[in-house]
């Protein structure tokens, strides 16, 4: 069936957001999803995190599309930080300024609300539709349906179909399609804090809690029922903690007990949530270029990273507002150039980000436990305090800014060098608030000037 | 079907030498293979190359097996390359030693040659068998043939079904599967120096020609037939001289005149050729684990290489000779443990030869035709006469010797760091036959050391 309409690929939240921007722009609007409808049956959510952590860049789109205050009441603030060492004690290091905080979201009721909203702009959505091939040429869309196989040729196709797209598979079939994708050595598990017996959250809802362990980690982040989703990072095999080493409940409380007493004890469902759940594993995804014909991927299709920016949602949420940036610029008659100049402006700013997801993982493991790495963060923030324009704590200009990923991470480069230079003085931990900031501003102007 | 036997997707010349080495441990093989039989039917090599180099590497594997005698005389010795200036001056550089070559050899002859010497000792080949997908769960292998679906559940798979394997395919789905896929910005397109009209070479048929144009090349590999096979090497696009700007019989006149001139004159078939052959990608492949469940990828399939060090084919005759070996120590029951230590040990050598591979086409069509380069390659000569084994030249060690490509690699970076100082003598040209060779050697040995 030859149509004029535009085919999304994937009901997600990054589908569903694109379909709202295009119903805005009075287009026609196809969601294909090949999974049930979860409103009608029940549904998993295998392999794909729990939690999301809505931050600037989201919420800019979220706020264009007149959504804002919708999701607000779904969305729990986060000001920072909370790192627990061994002994429970903890430390509250903040994301930002004092109003500044990331928000903890559930993937499930956001996701159906922002379907539900393109629904209700016009967008037609249908389920238990997978994509099963593209034929560039033909500009063609093949799908497995409950009912049998069925053709579509739409005018374009936008593949928001996630970090497996089945989009992206028929794209590297082509010549010239530049691939990789890459599991990183630890895998994942989502554990649960729940809510006290007085109904109240355990602890403190307002934070993102880590337990960094060097070379793994938990996580915590609070869930609007006053319970908490705990995530577990340990590497898969060949650690002396792994996941191939707790084999049964005794292993396991032994992990626990050593490196996350206070946790442990917040965790009555740990044992079997532990043996029920899945271990997940974690994957990067590049590719180029993500035009194929009339066909064009955006979010995790395009550029999947791993969680530890707490990005993902937010860069996919950015590509649409980019996108429809263009759409309103260049009109709906230049669809190819449209896409052309999405992939050549957004693909540095998705290495960029990708490439800081991967590093920051051994920020939150590793070095936040380091009170050199708290100090470090105290005298950015003090920095940023002096001179708001000046510098700008890379955190910041990634969650807290919509500044190019790529600029971020230029200028967070040149901030690493300066500050290894600062904290290189041995006597830094009495000296740090009587630097001399101005010399260091100046260094910083200097660097960006070269 | 369940069967004992052996399935080798691909019958191209790394799949029927894998098949002839396990006929000769007595095990049951089948050959599977897309493609017709090109004896019984007309055949396309489409997007592979035409003409490969044979080395060390590769005679070796061919000698163990018996063949050494059968295959020399399809291939011509090539003693080194012999450099084409703009204005139709030739340089000689010899690969090695004054015996030591690499031999031109055309594909088609050469795998029908192993093809039916693995049908001969008594693989079953079958053609027209398309591999589909591969359950690792259920170790069932699904081929699409003329009549139809056929499924198999065969003992072990080994895929060397080249660059875009099929078993990869399927392996690509399952998690923990790391895979990258690199086209360089180059393309390459074959064309014909016929023999002349007295029925001879054109050139001289013993070496490799070369007309390195900085960005771009042309070279040339003879065939028995007294003609030449040669591959011109441009960008696709976005440069001066690249394959989208030559557009025309007009805009091709120009460029071979330029810079071809002297094979321009030997190539009366240019026009028609250019426009009627395709201009084929060039793809560089590596992933990691190799083994899923009863399944092993090996030769390109596993390690597609881009074609400049001319150890595509050589690297997957060795990965041939490598699990042969692996199985005669290890017997056929642990095909496990084969399959895992193979992949260990090969995996840091593919590796190394796939970098090296890409490196060496900047020194193709660039720095072989610097006399600094030539000058250099002198010195290590002199330098590997003088002391045979302490400096074999980076080159002598893939090709002509059958050390691990990583070992190789690693050494030929340390050779590379101290010639960088010896040509950075200034009066380099005029000093080279009196430098103190010995104290390269210390250099060299201190080196390695570290």
């Amino acid at each position: 069936m030859k149509t004029n309409s535009i085919t999304i690929l994937g009901a997600g939240l990054i589908g569903s957001l694109m379909a709202i921007y295009l119903r805005r722009q009075g287009l026609d609007v196809h969601i294909f999803d090949k999974r049930p409808d979860k409103r009608k049956a029940s549904y998993s959510e295998e392999g794909r995190s729990i939690n999301m952590a809505l931050s600037h860049r989201g919420w800019k789109s979220l706020e264009q599309v007149g959504l804002k205050d919708k999701v607000l009441p779904l969305a729990i603030p986060m000001y920072g930080r909370k790192i627990h060492d061994e002994h429970g004690r903890t430390t509250f290091i903040p994301y930002g300024k004092a109003n500044q905080a990331i928000y903890s979201i559930s993937r499930g009721k956001f996701n159906q609300l922002l379907t539900e909203e393109a629904e209700r702009l016009g967008a037609e959505i249908h389920f238990e539709y997978k994509c099963q091939e593209v034929d560039f040429r033909k500009q063609e869309i093949t799908f497995e349906t409950p009912q049998g196989l069925e053709k579509l040729q739409p005018q374009v196709i936008i593949g928001a179909d996630g970090a497996y797209s089945a989009l992206r598979l028929s794209m590297q079939k082509q010549i010239r399609f530049n691939y990789r994708q890459e599991y990183i050595s630890h895998g994942y598990k989502e554990l649960t804090i729940p809510a006290t017996s007085e109904g109240e959250f355990a602890m403190d809802p307002n934070a993102l809690h880590i337990w960094p362990r060097g070379k793994f980690m938990l996580i915590a982040l609070p869930n609007p029922d006053k319970s908490f989703t705990c995530t577990l990072f340990l590497p898969f095999e060949g650690s002396k903690i792994c996941f191939e080493k707790i084999k049964d409940e005794k292993d396991l409380e032994t992990v626990f007990r050593a490196y996350f007493d206070d946790a442990y004890q917040l965790m009555p469902d740990l044992k079997t949530e532990f043996f029920k759940n899945p271990t997940s594993a974690l994957i990067n995804v590049e590719c180029y270029p993500w035009v194929q014909g009339n066909s064009l991927l955006i979010g995790d299709a395009s550029h999947a990273m791993v969680p530890f920016y707490g990005q993902g949602m937010n860069c996919g949420f950015e590509d649409c507002y980019i996108l429809n940036q263009m759409i309103e610029k260049l009109g709906t008659n230049s669809w190819d150039l449209i896409f052309e100049k999405f992939q050549k402006k957004r693909k540095p700013d998705t290495d960029a980000i990708c490439q800081l997801a991967m590093e920051n993982f051994i920020e939150m493991r590793d070095s936040v436990a380091d009170p050199k790495f708290q100090l470090r963060k105290k005298i950015e923030a003090k920095l940023h305090d002096l001179y708001p324009k000046e510098w700008i704590p890379l955190y910041t200009m990634v969650t807290f800014s919509d500044m190019s990923y790529a600029e971020a991470y230029a200028l967070g480069k040149l901030q690493e060098e300066i500050m290894d230079r600062v904290m290189a003085d041995p006597l830094i931990t009495e000296n740090w608030n009587t630097l001399d900031y101005e010399d260091i501003i100046n260094q910083m102007e200097t660097a960006k000037a070269v």
